[in-house]
């Protein structure tokens, strides 16, 4: 496994490898790091479908929010070789924030219509950044086939325009959430979390999940509106949740919907906030 | 010579040119089609540098604005694809308006500060409309290098900025401004010059002239008001000229500067209608 730190280092190997081995497949598997089992289910799926697996690990600080997590988002290089490797990574790519921006960016991809609600409506500016920290990834790895996981589905859904309204030349693979044994999902930031939140949170997963067995009793008949309030209810049960939004949303549009009738798929999509920690859930239900 | 109107083909047809001759080097050259002599000089500098050469016509309806000139903007394919042919362009594509864009765009790239002033002020969106394409058509044709005239130096500055902000794998080209024997910039809005106009038209190579002469007769010392006043008046000696703007900016930042001290290379860019055809030409100085 080969680590590489800049840009120009990581064209090379590119470049090296499509001559070694013509019509070799990249994967890529753009992360923040802090690597947990769900990005080690990206890295190995990638290792599955594709020649050359390339993992980017860059905290960036284009996409949080001047009082978001930035400066303490959690970092663990040693911790992420490990799990890179375990995953069987080609090259994991750590750029510096002065590699990936030695100005000040004047160029932004930006994404409308599917960024209106979830997180775009609750972080602006946040999937600004993700947009074009991917393009700028995407550029300089070149890859065949990028992973993402769904647990943050609205940057799928958002990235997957990208590339179909600019023709990138690469196919977006999203992969299943992955969850801890008790259901929380699993996310770099669960590491916040003290012990009586880690416990509160499971409200997340458990709510969603009754909420899939209404729709799956009710079908289409359903009232969303009163399925959010049930949703948002339970949430409520647990005293220190402060809920960010609770929405149910057509998928991958993320358009607003009045009844599940004539309604290919769904998300039902949550941000809930544990003392400083905000958490995001979700599940996508396909109803034809 | 091909002619290749889908997205598919081309792709196709530049990856069979990869697998033909590896490492082989691809020029590209975007424009919107009517072509004269000053696009015919990107191709043959696209010929000379690369190994396939590839010319793309397309009338992006993004980079205009409603009251602008996208419906009646010329069109010429015959005489377009004699001009490609002489230069000796290997790949012409044609794509049609539903190919580019089969839905309204949600994804538009956008670059700041290099736009704010000159066409950027006066067409607002314009630039978002060009980068937005190129990025697609970069992403498409995937070329080593692209050639752009620079005529449309403002253009040039915004791509080069786009290109080194997104870490997109091409090289920017800069060539030379093609003149007609009086002087005139070649463009492929000359065509809408009534005789008179034409005539008056002249007035713009003349004006940047005589600003030149000016700065090499009195270096740094120069008062850029003043000498912004007298290209002002020398192009309101054209009874039909109205004045959409003189600038004289830094280059390629298009900063504003109040002197020429301490300043590498400036631009002296105008803008100028004449009945309803807008012209725009410039001159870049370089002072140190």
């Amino acid at each position: 496994m080969q680590t590489i730190h800049t840009i120009h280092e990581l064209r090379s190997a590119v470049k090296q490898a499509k001559i070694d081995q013509p019509g070799i497949r990249i994967g890529f598997v753009p992360t923040m790091g802090f690597l947990h089992k769900g990005h080690a289910s990206l890295l190995e799926a990638a290792r599955t479908q594709c020649d050359l697996v390339i993992l980017s690990i860059f905290v960036n600080p284009l996409q949080f929010g001047p009082n978001e997590d930035f400066e303490r988002y959690p970092r663990n290089e040693e911790g992420d070789l490990a799990v890179a490797k375990a995953a069987g990574t080609d090259i994991v790519f750590l750029p510096s924030v002065e590699e990936m921006y030695p100005q000040q960016t004047r160029t932004i991809v930006s994404v409308s219509q599917v960024t209106e609600r979830l997180c775009g409506a609750s972080r602006p500016g946040h999937f600004d950044g993700v947009a074009t920290i991917v393009s700028k990834l995407f550029n300089i790895v070149q890859p065949d086939a990028a992973y993402f996981g769904l647990k943050d589905a609205q940057q799928i859904a958002v990235i997957t325009q990208m590339v179909n309204d600019l023709n990138m030349p690469v196919e977006i693979i999203p992969c299943p959430i992955l969850r801890e044994s008790d259901g929380l999902a699993m996310s770099s930031r669960n590491v916040y979390l003290q012990p009586d939140e880690r416990k509160q949170a499971l409200v997340l997963s458990a709510s969603l999940q009754m909420a899939e067995g209404l729709i799956r009793e009710q079908h289409t008949n359903i009232d969303l509106t009163m399925l959010n309030e049930k949703i948002t209810r339970s949430i409520q049960q647990a005293p220190l949740a402060v809920i960010d939004y609770v929405e149910i949303l057509a998928y991958p549009s993320l358009e607003t919907i009045s009844s599940l009738k004539n309604v290919e798929q769904i998300i039902i999509a949550l941000a809930v906030k544990f003392g400083k920690t905000r958490l995001i859930d979700n599940i996508i239900i396909r109803l034809v």
